[in-house]
């Protein structure tokens, strides 16, 4: 079984990348949900790859499977399938962030409530999730995992209001942060994002039959229709009527706050074939390039990717500049799960078991070498070195976001403030000499906000969440301002 | 993973006996507790050899390790000792009853309270357990598994006392039912009995450390002292003091109730090496045994023991009779965890797979077969027809134990009511037919009181809980008796 | 993967008793082949528990199955049965004592010849083996396994004959020592005994197809019928014709010796309801048991035996001397692959994992313990402390088998001479000081061979193989000889 | 465990592409050899991804571990590289041809000589393997798999000559095919190459020790350096001497023929940033789209790749065509292992399993797909409609590969003829039809020799070995030649 050292190995060899909680997939009447979901989640599969869980509801009882490792391990073969019965289906894949690497809080989450069962899969996190547990643990209720999903169930639980509908409402004007959720009821399907819609969620439609999930490529991949984006702050509930048809009826529960969807989904997070928020991925991040090759020209002979999160920026930089574009540095596919554990000898390999230089695209020349972003810039010195030892004349290194001072608390994964690079060093030159290139140049955050939305950023109402960059939360941070009270509770370590 | 289905083929091989659901042990001050825990969960496997958990609380944060599959599979290499560090430890053996068969339902469980963690394990079944979980549900609570002990980890979450003990007992007074139950809190070690004493319980002594367990077994196999039984009714804390001296106290929050413990502890439970309210098990057995000789003599030429579970009654009933005691049947002990699944085919072997007649000591001869009990019937008919082929002149089967009538809700795991032997024949005579033997007799009820306690049945106040011969049940069935009702829940089928 | 490391711990676990390699099993022209196969080496499983394997010839190809572990756990299921199709099959199940624990010495084992594909299964061990090894590598062959089997497959490959027949009875013609082999080709199936008829194997019949296995209890276990012993230094050959019928054909290749059927195939390895040489294993035991409460009377209260091996002598010791029979040790029926790598801690409490004492039938009593044998002597030290740790008054030790002095080479897992306990002490008194009894007697060579014969030893031709206890080897020892030479062979070590 | 099926179900889900058998890498006299071969071996994983295998000595006995799986999966924890101890180690990566899926065919195979023992691993096939396993089991030896390995390993045994370095050169002249080879000895380390050089294969230093592997990536991974190519038909000797130094020596026991290294390896195989030959792969591939730019041109809008494939070719033809390269295809990275045995259902979906179309750069526009290789069509097709599904316009297929008419016999696994795409239509434009394209070109033969060597091909004396596209083998195909009597042997199907 995974467990937690052997996650902090791979991060050490995946790069000092951030990481996203999770992907949702969810879908009501059609007659092969489990199997649609497992494909949804195959195409969010870049969203988490620690686990995956699918909960069906057959007409009779709801049926889950849940397991570390990938979709395709484990979802598609007709054995597991058989196991998740019936017309409707939510699903999740996971990394984690809050919470142990365990089973037991592998989403999503089911209870037993006075009308009947509710599973809950989301995508997020919750900016007073610790608060709402302490309130609920001291009003006699019992929490048997550390997620945020657990507590949302609790809060549909002790709601006054009679039905699923309003309980859930009731539970989603009590939360604060960032989230994407789907529930399964005995006959519904019920879609929700936060009020500044900062974690992505859209609607399709697949014969007829409503689908929820993180992005539009879950969609593609079964040949379904993108309808429109759940709106921030809505809620969206499909309901099986007696005849077979479905009802869907939306409402909003809390007051309207303004769109601001997190950057980084455009950054990094979402598949390039996505389109989040109206806008294609792969062309915001083509544009991210551009506008870093205007912003940060440099004469140089090749602009090489730092693959694959690179590539696009990559492309446009090249398209703009007018340098060639080239597969200067070879990933090698094979890493995955792979390398659990290995001794100290293999570690010491670091990022050369996933990267290697291309050398013939690299001797002799003047390399600009393009990355979408940089976090502790501990990989940015390895693969920078690897690059030289490769033969390259002159390094410069092209980052198409700006720099990370501050953490997230609305699902992304972040190193503490003091490993970000940026807090780190005085200055960018200090920066530069620390990752060893030639020069080193950042896109500023009015060309992130250009490439993205088409216009500068709006001081007063940023179009975008963008605290990381900037500092500007959102929301209020609740959890953050009493920590230490609220996090003396005792933790269950569990490894099964 | 072990499934449903492979639980039913099990039953078919491995006759109709009964199950029981759990085997418990906690040990509060040593620094081994959780290899200690592991060692008298080793001893308690004949209660429950599906799953096994382990809780240890190490001064900072409770660990848990549960895994589908036998104690000494899992819990004795140091990997896994290693993930359960501390002084405290309470672990548990499992058979499934209520429930369905999932790593999520294997015990110990564990809650997050206002006043810390708790995690509880227990043997037996609350017969107003469904109402309890009814109530708590539709006062706003999230169940998220099918087990009982859920529902006491709610009652103790919601009690509006102060401290953990008087929230335990207050939770204990709400239940009713047979159990043994064993919690840890980060400074104590808590165990309660049913008030009647169904279950069994004892405590026991190593190095000055208390020590709870289902059975004396357990404590022999670390070389612990047995110190007494856990009173019917009675709840012991044992708490470590700021100097690492531990406090026992002990309380009886319930009206006090004659003891009846479950006679089928004595018939087939418990193992024969145990002393189970005083009385040595194996002695009890052979007393049944002489008694059935006594009461059912018969002129034959050995008698021959269904192994293992008829042998001590086999010694009995030969000693008393002067017929030869003869292993007139081989029990292959490589079953086990085996034949998962079989084809068809292979399942047609039945009770094959698990014994074979000693031919040598069956042909030509008058046989006195000897079983423990007999629940279905099937296997009887099954090893009647084994000697038979094996050449046997005469085959009497004598049955330990009275027939068997009504089925239990204190923990056994007994088939619906109309699939019981005893209730598909009119008479003695049509069972004997049933199961080809050319007699067959039970023992008396007073013959089997006399085995264990030495007198006759007192019918207005019996010393033991013996429903599923007599019908007379210690206790009111509260979820039976509103059974249409309180079933209508969602169940979640889990495979995970 | 199991380790050698496990298998010490094992052993110490185990107690010390001795090991057998193997059991086989094979079956001619039926429709279920494999699955009759599968049931069969379940009834052989006591002959080897380490792994097991299967081939059959479908008519157009061989497939084999081998696995690490149980029978039942691997070959029972229909999609492994699926992938054993065809009316021929042999099947082995093994205990490692020649060459490591690893799949790929795991047997049958299977060669293409110039004639066409032939596969191997065999219970024995060659006392030329490494001598005919070092001759078959000198002259050109590779030898890719350590095992005995790979031998055999050299020279029937080698050998001038033109048919198949002649080529395995060449082969069997220039190996010493005890075996009993099985072979199966496109239309054969081939069983073979060693000269001298030391390890035993058995002619069956099921709806008239010929069946060959180690002992008469895989013929119980799925009805067939016993035809005969195939005799000492007979090679026997099925054949299917062309029109469906099967031919059976006889012959023996070298001169014919006397039969001397290995002792502890009645003393310890072969199952109680076996027949051996026209002899019940069971009533062989109890006839020990007698004989050796004749030799050795003590005054006692009680009779115990050491489970299992120690039971039937047991009761016959009991019935000889009118003292009680009881079940005075029980054994915990968990054990079996349990327990691999425990830590020093659980190791520590050795036998008590396997066996506790029944206090009831022990405290203040004279106790005769009966065992069938002792090896090493460390696991008696522990059980009689572990008896009079029970409270015994007197622990009187008897021993059904006389005292071992020397180490077998006929495929007993023997420890090295000086590790026997009989070897380490000067005489009886000493021994019985060592394990700490009150008395200490053996069973005489003439009373063992009267109890399995019917008459006193023949010292001029010996009826049984009894060299451990006499030092009377029934073939040279080639291998043994030449030690020092031979086995300068790189050995593979594999953990595959 | 894998088996057959799912092989099959993987082409369908891989795309048809080409399929090679195996990467070697081999290093003498380092202590760290058997993690510097599990790292060599990472980086050939894209020469085989279904097992790997590792063999060390250590001075006393030979180690080797076998696993089904990636190398990352289980070659770089400290407890199986504490079963690989030694300063001298070869391996393995394979993916399967010749011979079933099965952990016993799996490299390198072992095998005790008269000398002492030898392991040999190999990339490649023989063209009179099956021809010499004839003679060689006639001549009364055993095969006990179906490999090439195995058949040298028997040429070694059986050569008389006296050294072990002479009667490997003794079996190199017998065999006829293309192959890279390492064996490892219990001083030695032994290179070779096949006399037309078709399989590739290098020699790097690492500290001074001598390395060899089958691409230049293994070498850079490691930090090792590049010393030069093994030649085609050279024998090359690594020794430790007594001194510890080592010895180095090479010979050409057969008649030299011209090099004529495999094209495939640099269309498909070959890591683009390896050296093979002395060319960089990335740039001959790029090299490949520019001269399909120049022959075949096309007005378009965007080039895109089918990833990862096509990706150097498409990025060569949008510099020469100065159309914009873009990613036009998203390829799904967690496809790996996974989907093993998937249900009807999912394998519907699938090339979209792997590809999903980019709407954003696809939709209206005129789109030349550029994929490296097309073997049966069948992939191309669902690509195309894919591309034709997200809006394309035009859909304009360039293939920067000849047309492929037949088989491979040196190691690359080919479908049978009548599947060739080439094979199945009539003309050009009957499968631009098939595949839905407006317009489908190929690279001329002229043009991919002129990409990778830089002139046109020599059709006297053809540079490169190019059967697949022009039918001429450089060698004769003897197995093919009596395939009808050869192949008459029987099969051992395994599954263990």
């Amino acid at each position: 079984m995974t467990d937690l050292r052997s996650k902090e190995i791979h991060d050490e060899i995946d790069g000092d990348t951030l990481h996203e909680e999770c992907g949702v997939f969810g879908i009501l009447g059609h007659p092969d949900a489990a199997a649609l979901t497992a494909l949804g989640l195959h195409a969010l599969q870049h969203r988490g790859q620690e686990a995956a869980g699918i909960v069906t509801f057959d007409g009779k009882q709801f049926c889950t499977e849940k397991r570390m490792g990938l979709v395709g391990d484990h979802y598609t073969d007709p054995a597991t399938l058989a196991k998740l019965p019936g017309f409707m289906s939510i699903g999740h894949t996971r990394y984690s962030t809050t919470g142990e690497v365990a089973l037991r809080n592998v989403q999503p989450l089911f209870a037993e409530l006075h009308e009947g069962g509710i599973a809950i899969a989301h995508n997020g996190n919750f900016t007073n999730g610790l608060t709402l547990r302490r309130q609920i643990i001291s009003d006699g209720a019992i929490c048997q995992s550390t997620s945020d999903t657990e507590v949302v169930l609790h809060l549909i639980a002790r709601s006054k209001h009679a039905s699923t509908t309003d309980r859930f409402a009731d539970a989603i004007a009590q939360v604060e942060g960032g989230y994407s959720m789907l529930a399964l009821t005995r006959t519904k399907l019920i879609a929700a994002r936060d009020p500044h819609g900062i974690r992505p969620l859209v609607m399709g439609e697949l014969d007829g039959k409503p689908i929820f999930c993180s992005e539009t490529c879950a969609l593609d991949i079964i040949g379904a229709k993108f309808v429109r984006d759940v709106e921030n702050g809505e809620i969206i509930i499909c309901e099986i009527q007696a005849d077979g048809s479905i009802s869907i009826d939306a409402r909003k529960p809390v007051a309207p706050q303004p769109e601001r969807l997190c950057l980084f989904e455009y950054v990094y997070f979402a598949r390039p074939d996505s389109v989040v928020g109206g806008r294609n991925v792969y062309v915001a991040r083509k544009n991210m390039g551009q506008n870093l090759a205007k912003e940060a020209p440099v004469e140089a002979d090749v602009v090489v990717p730092v693959p694959d999160g690179g590539t696009p920026a990559a492309i446009g930089y090249a398209q703009q500049s007018g340098i060639p574009f080239e597969l200067g540095i070879i990933r090698n596919h094979y890493v995955g799960r792979t390398f659990i554990e290995p001794t100290q000898q293999i570690r010491a390999f670091g990022v050369k078991l996933k990267h290697s230089a291309n050398r013939a695209m690299i001797e002799g020349k003047r390399v600009v070498l393009v990355d979408d972003s940089i976090v502790r810039g501990t990989t940015s010195v390895k693969i920078v070195q690897m690059i030289r030892d490769a033969g390259a004349r002159e390094v410069h290194v092209r980052v198409a976001s700006p720099m990370i001072f501050h953490p997230d608390f609305y699902g992304i994964d972040t190193p503490d403030r003091d490993k970000l690079l940026a807090n780190q060093h005085a200055d960018l030159a200090s920066m530069c000499r620390f990752i060893g290139a030639d020069s080193l140049e950042f896109l500023s955050i009015d060309g992130l906000y250009e490439a993205v939305g088409g216009i500068k950023r709006d001081p007063k109402s940023p179009q975008f969440t963008d605290h990381y960059f900037t500092g500007d939360y959102p929301t209020r941070l609740l959890d953050q301002e009493g920590a230490s009270n609220v996090r003396k509770l005792s933790v269950l370590a569990s490894n099964g």
